[in-house]
């Protein structure tokens, strides 16, 4: 064990922060560290936009209903970005190839992956400078509205954002499946073997929510998915992705 | 500036290993790291699979074309997986929308980012360790035969291969896009702003190429795009997802 993988380890999404504002240099650092995932291709598919000015972070609160999108030390939004690539001039012929691999799915994926490895090292950074972060997916729950305040132009969409800062708050680490349910040899391990697992990682579950320090309840992670999954979930953002010109076919 | 940063600033994609194999304790550390990643919702959309029968690694060096699919110290998969959801037992009624979410593409970004962020920390808790990785997006060459051979089933879908061992070379680190193409303050800075950043970059890769210690030439960012986007790339990808039930809609 290591002090990174300690950090990794320790990680919790922290909701609650200190007024204590980033520092431009912690930015600098954390954008720096984003940076230095790997890209697919040397593409860097990605823009991150620094959120700071009150009304803009206001209105991404309501669209998130998350009071620490409002209240944090620092909110990030990571966008896809295959724009760079279509800016780039070309032949014709070259660029109508271009463009249709632009639209395609395989190009969705490696502006999404980039983005997302770029956030997970700004995350694993901010948290070894002893800050907090949460994914906020929440962007999504009005997707096009969070496009028009952030202006993204075509071949960029926001993919979620992130809320950084000082955690003033220690919430306890939530329980993972078991190694044996996320972790298979050489192939794929089908149900019904799965099912036991997921069955015993409910059980696990009840008794960490029975017994945790706050918001005590009956529930487990099977209830939670049907919870979840039983509403309609954001399905504009399909449409609205190929809007944008992207993950079209 | 910590350890963790260090570890993270200090990254470069590794594609010659020693033949030393990660031993048990390694790779169930690099697991459970990668499971301590934020995940969507509590959802842990994702599978990792552990590929030593030596000749899946062949076959899925075939779909690559690259030796070091091969010759590592350990090889994974990652792949996106709402099969767990899918195999949740519920009412007619709300397994009806349950699937209409499973088939949107909010369900497979979850599902995809999911899988990266848990990737990234893989990357970084191994490389914390003193070794290196490479991605292999290079398996989506034959997206269908590697679902083939790794027996994936409907709802599941590889994203990528990670490459893990002992470094057997040192490459240099290639130059990131200086922080202001890649950062934006409050709302997206459109084009042509940026144009003259990525010239400016080209001419600083330009100078990166011709002299390096190996492999040099004339070359920039912008015709690296042009020769990569400029063919089809990997428009087999979106149908194939399709048929596995993801990104319908």
């Amino acid at each position: 064990m290591n002090e990174t993988i300690e950090t990794i380890l320790n990680h919790r999404s922290i909701r609650k922060f200190t007024d204590q504002k980033l520092s431009d240099e912690q930015i600098r650092i954390i954008i720096q560290a984003a940076q230095q995932a790997s890209t697919s291709s040397y593409v860097m598919a990605y823009t991150i936009i620094g959120v700071t000015d009150p009304e803009i972070k206001k209105q991404l609160a309501e669209v998130s209903g998350q009071f620490y999108v409002e209240k944090n030390g620092q909110l990030f939004v990571f966008c896809a970005d295959l724009s760079r690539i279509q800016a780039i001039q070309a032949q014709d012929e070259e660029k109508q190839v271009m463009e249709e691999n632009l639209e395609s799915t395989e190009q969705f994926i490696v502006a999404t992956v980039d983005a997302a490895l770029a956030a997970q090292n700004a995350a694993i950074a901010a948290e070894s400078l002893g800050l907090g972060i949460c994914y906020l997916g929440s962007l999504r729950n009005d997707i096009e509205r969070v496009s028009d305040i952030l202006q993204l132009p075509d071949y960029v969409y926001p993919l979620f954002g992130m809320a950084m800062g000082y955690p003033n708050h220690e919430p306890e680490k939530k329980p993972r499946f078991p190694m044996e349910v996320i972790y298979h040899e050489n192939t794929y391990k089908k149900h019904p073997e799965q099912d036991k697992y997921v069955q015993d990682f409910d059980a696990t579950l009840k008794e960490y929510y029975s017994n945790r320090s706050f918001n005590v309840r009956s529930d487990t992670w099977t209830k939670q998915m049907i919870r979840k999954y039983k509403v309609p979930q954001r399905l504009d953002v399909g449409p609205f992705i190929k809007g944008k010109q992207m993950n079209r076919k």
